[in-house]
């Protein structure tokens, strides 16, 4: 289904070459004060940088066309709708025949049938994290009201890895003031040239993106099932391209000890910490005070322009495919507001849940 | 929530030191040849081997309280029960001034305040994955009868790694007969090594499973939200221990140029295959008739035996902490009954959502 | 929450002053055809008819933002929307200290605060059933394409009873060819008078809409909390207005005896059916195959012209109160079109559910 | 699905002649003092009286698997189960083939097929509302606790009304004090004389119950779908032989102007108070502090001794069918317990939905 999200509850619509995308968010609050431009701040974040990025060119206006009065939240569902511009279709209709490896037009096609939207990928389009990333500012309004930070970051770009874990200051001070959404300087610029290499060759580049989140209470997370790694990994695999998420030491926790990988309590400034944090910041699927920590992996773009092997359908003939169209060899610096906001979107939800907002 | 699915809902209730551990299963369709041995023989496979197990000796013997006659499967919800009858409660009772690191201890007393019952983690205790393996064997069944096989191993135990991806012919013929629950013959003896090591110690190790899923038909999983990914993803977080998940290549996608790790389409015997599966059989969410796979990554057992660092909360002041009671050194050959089994659940789930199960 | 159904799920959202009211219908079988002008004649026979409605002029002009092409649901998320254009919203703004009687002026200010929308009643105004309306349209076309035809109509204005349960058959013919929606013509012209009498003297009826569904296979419905019964009147209870649902016999069966009561099954044409239907279509909350019978009971609207008695909130002193605005004085012949899209929505979603419809 | 409510979420389990009937309790505060006891009491009050009541003798005793430790509930789903002792099933079998006219047999074995458990009625058999009982005194006592009391009596029994609208205070005082739980001395005999009668032809008779809920904050309830009336209605249909429901003034509103049906405002102590209560406590979705009233409509126990005309489905011919099977002449004295405990967990729901109970 298109809803996720059980006080807080995000539904998105729309396809890549329709009339537009977008989103209505149940259950925001009635009073938190949220901005057109708020929200229109986050979403230009997520679209493609110049050079590095797609040449589709959208600009992703936003309407709000429901849930705000005068700045303020109604309580009521507010709707979030970002037209579609800049349509090319011409290029799409012949991979309902001839998939492309790697994208859901096969599988789309088999599910839904000749009715599934093929032009841009329909659905299934990465268009769709648009008002993801519309009703995440919301969710990350209504989280900074309440002293939760989130900052995500691209960690590394196919060989090109950021080996310092950054913190959540180096993360908002630096993050968004350069296109591939580094964390630091030098990486920055490494990385850049690790997508710039790969589209040169018509090739594609994947990466991972890192998410810090402070100021969460201890308490947060819903046992047994709605726990806080449980929600927020199901709603990162919507992203596309998304292929892995670990939380804390994650997948290096498997060859350390207990004795290591445990977190001893300490006390400081008379509050319960932990000394270093491999659990990620949660307990038994709880919060536990400590920063929540994440890394996102994000396989390379399935769209290329090097020929590849694909079926003919109608004729099940093996055949060489060339893809046109416009795309991005590397979608993890646009996939860093997404992580942002799907985060947001989910740890909103749980404090709902929780009773930590009204 | 304790409760989760759409289609096909699972609550699990009790706790590790209360009457019992329980669940309920909703939406098996009527007619569903299943028996409480068939369950019984599942639930038996996530008890503690000899030696590399806890001492903590439960029967776990399964009862069927509601929902199938005669053999079969009503219609109504199935409720199965399995009682405690080994329970320690003794040395629990310190842990809610003193948590034990790595555990839910301090989180839990957080959320729930005095009422938690803490002797053995209360609701928060692995005990609770037993009714997931009992709930598991109905759904294991239902798929079974409609040609989908699931078979999970321990793939590493700390050090030792299994570094041939098994297949599920593999899987199916060693996994069940060996205690560490490997898929071949040299590594089982090593990770029981490593695992007896650790033991020794008075430490424990972490480890990994990985889980192959043959027989799905085209199209399960539903965009945008609800994906095979993001559904397995949720279920698996929800099992104690789990800090990490991929899917096909996962976190090594990342490094990848698309040209290599795009799966291209052919077609064998009559029928589109890919010729490798990096994407883990799954392509925008749904699969795409490729096996499924995925690997988990399980922390080692928070509870071991050496002194360790807490804050005694009364006092708010650091304290070491010994740790008696009987736990497992490694908890992942005990885990993988319960991979599979969630995994069943979710994929069972999703097919009757899917009008692949009526 | 602004989100009703499980397999087939709507979302509605806007407000009676604000941009528009729309929703999003999710779970629409791809390939169901379905065009802008077949949902327009739905929200059509919504508006308010000349001389016995509001003066309130609104197009209602249907917009499609997502989920169809070429006239053909896609599988994606339908959203509609329809733009507000005539908002006279000067004379709402004194309820907000002066709630009307019978309205929800008082109950929102208090759930929400001063960020509600008090203009036309904002998020729980009636203009809310446009959007229900519009999207019951796709679910009738559904339920049509499956052999279930739904027709509602007026039973009653005020005194003016019309006694003799109509068929189908005289409710589709006759029911949208008057604009008191009444299924016999000389019932349709007494309760136009009964409605003008109100209205000349400023005050305003109630009235009854029945509902008769045929073509309903046997076995809709869930057990044991999701009945066909529950569910029709879960969404009734949505509708402003509404304070009574009774099925079949309804409140008349209190007086009979078992014997009377019960129906008896026969075989007519080889098929079983029962001789009367005082069960209304449904036994165990399940469909028997006979037409599904109920009927909505509506107070009068709550806005009238006549002087009432409020409370002035700052002060806490009792006032006379005098509304102006634009209102109609029986909002029963533009409710048949929401009972019957309500009562749409909520099969469609219970035959999904069931299997009945892919 | 046997699962209803959001924040309260209460799964059912069982069968008539099953090894017993039982159910979940999730998302209970973690806290609440609970006894064995207290359930116990409300589940006695649900037993058939002597006399007028069926002879089936079942002892229903309640056990608690899980949620509760020294006498508080743990945060944790609470699982209530109550053993079938009185079984006797050798009657029911042929209803398989030749249903009872009034109940679920045709339609359950329509959709169950012969998997279903036709022995008692099965998952349909009223006796599942047993475990509604008991998992309403934990509602029950969680809306003490926050000041809400609720109190219904049997109003009607076929032709014995019982005309004055009855106050809390009597409905609390001596509705738990006569076997037909009538709210008045004079009523409870003629009752019980009807019921006699009725049962002495072979026959049953229907009845109203009425529900009055005092002490509610203003705001409980979700607009637009999640009314407090929608909500109730629903579980109120889920209670076996329920036809139909209304609040307030319900279909007497129809008739009435509306400035006759509109409740004035005014002030009492300084409070907003309604000078008569038409509305039921219930504006836009919303309780407006007034109490919570509605009445619900129970058809005659479908279950008679008389002989009536079915259909042996195997040959499709008409037959006469002779009910032999131990039943309630009338469902209704029973049935208010059951009021009770529904309305109850529906308005402990909505509390803790609405941030009303943490």
């Amino acid at each position: 289904m298109n809803t996720i999200g059980k006080s807080l509850r995000l539904t998105i619509f729309g396809s890549s070459h329709g009339e537009g995308v977008g989103c209505v968010l149940d259950g925001v609050p009635p009073g938190l004060p949220i901005t057109v431009e708020e929200i229109q701040k986050e979403v230009d974040l997520r679209r493609p940088a110049e050079g590095i990025g797609t040449p589709r060119h959208e600009e992703d206006m936003v309407q709000v066309l429901s849930g705000s009065k005068d700045g303020l939240a109604t309580g009521g569902a507010i709707t979030l709708f970002i037209a579609n511009k800049d349509r090319d279709s011409s290029k799409y209709l012949k991979f309902r025949d001839m998939p492309r490896p790697g994208h859901a037009d096969y599988t789309a096609v088999q599910k839904y049938g000749d009715s599934h939207d093929i032009r841009g990928g329909g659905q299934f389009s990465g268009r769709l994290t648009a008002p993801i990333v519309a009703a995440g500012a919301v969710a990350r309004k209504l989280l900074t009201e309440h002293g939760v930070t989130i900052g995500a970051y691209t960690e590394s770009v196919g060989r090109v890895i950021d080996a310092k874990p950054r913190t959540l200051q180096e993360i908002v001070s630096f993050g968004r003031t350069n296109d591939v959404r580094a964390a630091a300087m030098d990486t920055a610029e490494l990385m850049r040239q690790e997508i710039l290499d790969a589209k040169a060759e018509g090739d594609s580049v994947g990466g991972t993106v890192r998410c810090v989140v402070e100021g969460l209470p201890v308490g947060v997370g819903e046992p047994f099932f709605d726990t806080v790694e449980g929600e927020l990994a199901k709603m990162m695999f919507a992203i596309p391209a998304v292929k892995g998420i670990e939380f804390g030491a994650g997948f290096r926790a498997v060859g350390m000890r207990g004795s290591e990988c445990n977190d001893p309590f300490i006390v400081v400034d008379g509050r319960l910490r932990t000394s270093k944090n491999d659990a990620g910041g949660v307990l038994g699927g709880i919060t536990n005070g400590m920063p929540v920590e994440f890394r996102v992996a994000f396989k390379p773009t399935a769209s290329i322009s090097k020929p590849q092997r694909t079926v003919d359908l109608r004729e099940m003939s093996e055949r060489e495919l060339m893809i046109e169209g416009r795309h991005d060899p590397c979608i993890v610096p646009r996939a860093v507001s997404v992580v942002e906001a799907a985060a947001a979107l989910v740890l909103a939800d749980l404090m709902v849940r929780g009773g930590f907002i009204d």
